[in-house]
Formats: C-alpha cells, structure tokens, sequence
C-alpha cells in the first residue's frame, strides 16, 4: 500500500560535517530517493545538462522566480544566483516519490519557512573537535578562516531546535542507515497513511 | 552519542494480524531491544522462571499493584490477572536501553493514558480480506467467530488514530524492517538528542 505523496528530505548541518559524502553514498545506493535540481544563472559546464545538472536561467527569469516566490529558498554566491525551484520539489512528491535536498543551514531554514511540512534533518559531527579536524584535513583554509567557520559552527548547532531529526556523521555508512531509517519511517507515520487506511475500512 | 533514556515501543493491532510472528523475528535477530515481561497470577509452568517469563504474583499482590498504579495496563482472562509493570519499564529505558511491549489493542491504549511518551505502532494487515484468511487459516475458529473478530478488528482500525505509526504486515520481514527503522529513527529525533548537543556546544 502506497501513500499518495512523497516526503520533501532536507540534509543539512554545518560546513565540514560531510553533507556531500553521506549525500553522495545515499545517491550510490540507489534507495529510490530522488535527488533535487537546483536553478542557477551560471553558465553550463561541459556535459552538463538542462534539467539535469541544474535549471539554467538567466538572471531575469531568477529574479522574476523570486518575486513569484517559486523557489523554496535562494542565494546569490559571488556573482551568479542559485535556488530550488518549488515546482521541481512538489511534481516530485506529487508522484509518490520522495526527494533529498542537500543544503546549508540558511537554505534550510529558507526551506522550512516555504514547506514546512519537510522532513528535517541536522547532520551532525561527533564532536566540535572531529569538525575541526574535518575542516583542517582539507588543508585548504587558513587558521583564521577555520576559528570563523568553527563559530559559524557553533551558531549553527543552536539552530538544531528547528530540525526534526539529529543524525550523528561519526561513520558515512551508520549515518547513511539512519537517513534511511528516517525516510522508512517518516513514511510509515499514522498521518500519511491514515486516510487510505479508512478507506479499507470502508470498502 | 548515546541519549540517556531508551524508548518504549508499543506494537499493536488487531487480532489475526501477526503480532506475535512480527515480535519473535524482532527478538531473533538480536536487535539490542528488551522484551517487556508482564505480571500475572497465574501459576508457573515448568521452566519459567519468575522475572524472566512473567512476574509471579498472588491476586492480592496484583490487586494491590493495580490500585498504586503500579501497572502500565493490565486485563483479566478468565481467572486470572495479566499486566504490564510500570517499574520493569522505567527500570530498562532508565539504563537507555529500548523495550517492547506486544499487546492488544485496548491494553495498548491503556499504555498511552499511563505513558503517552510511548512509541505506539499499529501493525496492519495489507487487506481485511487477507486477514480473515489469516484467522481462517488457524482453523480453529467457526464462522461466527471469524465474524466477530473481523468486527472487532474494523473497530480496532478505527483507533489507529490513537498511534504514531502504521507498519503494513505484508511480509513478515519486511514489517520488522519497518519497525528497525522506527526505532533508529525514534533514537534520532532532536527532542531525545538536543540537550546533549547543546552540552557540547558549552563545552
């Protein structure tokens, strides 16, 4: 038994913590989530495809979305503006399938003003010293760019009261399962299931 | 990052829909959850043991566990007294360890007046037709009585309102499957995780 809609997932958790790793393994493992498309002004890169890699737009037609209020949330990075496209998101769950939206803490919570009725979830780093590590394995910051990050970090964590969930990133493969387990069981909640379930009761 | 207290996971659902099936895949596959053991007055059969099998009680200790509210639920059969002791259950979620508790539908709702913090899920046949042949299939039942229990179960459907989720039991390991998930995904909400973490932000 099938319910009708699907569940807008939203990932997100401060920088470093491995969002695009535990993204990347959920994709690999082919759980039927889909996967959103962003909209953006900048040009395509070679083999990128419309509707596939992103929604390219001109920034007339991304101005002309926001003022609509089409994208769930938006932001304009150097000189080019990137956004989810509501329509993307709702066609998506409108079939029955769920999508992932992998984002940063302010796009998330842009997200949750827009579609409140998403799946939240907060990845978060064992500890503030492994974020740390994290970042400075990069070995592309300065130290001074890794204490602002770290802060940003900390002011992030604070902003978990507005997520559903909490999974814990100590190793991609357990926080994989608990992303799983969460669409499992998002999807088995009394409120999605109940009105089919009359029905039965009904026939 | 373990949260302090476990969980208790109320699994429930009308008669016939295998509850019992469900519940000894659960416990054969070693999934860290405790089985709750319930109270009763009746004797001990050879082998059981008392706090392993059942709580051993006379009816006058049961009486008195019933008016100190003592019991999560409790119900009589015949001559004899059966309950679930509210002690066991605070005594296993207290060392954060999660304990199920598989039950009718009345004593469960029983459970949810006691302990509305619960996890209560309903577990569902994937048709009213395949439960009737469920119950059929025992072939122990005359047809008033497979009529009646149908009535029962529609009514029971009825109060699925009254829990958090609903697990379809189209295939046994599939069920279980579902209510793994819940359980992880229980374990991940950010109401049971959120005042550790902010410990960790202070630290």
């Amino acid at each position: 038994m099938k319910r009708d809609k699907g569940l807008l997932i939203v990932l997100s958790g401060p920088s470093g913590v491995g969002k695009g790793t535990v993204c990347g393994e959920l994709r690999r493992q082919d759980t039927h989530i889909q996967y959103s498309v962003s909209a953006t002004t900048r040009s395509p890169r070679e083999g990128e495809a419309d509707g596939v890699n992103y929604y390219f737009k001109s920034k007339e037609e991304f101005k002309r979305m926001i003022e609509n209020n089409e994208l769930l949330e938006w932001a304009q990075y150097v000189d080019n503006y990137y956004g989810t496209p509501r329509n993307y998101v709702e066609e998506v769950i409108a079939r029955g399938q769920d999508v992932i939206l992998e984002i940063e803490v302010q796009g998330a919570l842009q997200v949750k003003e827009n579609f409140p009725e998403g799946v939240f979830i907060f990845l978060m780093p064992p500890s503030l010293k492994v974020l740390r590590e994290r970042i400075e394995g990069r070995g592309t910051e300065t130290k001074d760019l890794i204490d602002s990050r770290m802060t940003i970090a900390k002011e992030e964590i604070e902003l978990m009261d507005k997520y559903d969930y909490v999974v814990e990133n100590d190793e991609v493969s357990a926080a994989v399962e608990r992303i799983k387990a969460i669409v499992t069981a998002e999807n088995c909640k009394k409120e999605r299931l109940i009105d089919k379930y009359k029905e039965l009761v009904e026939e």
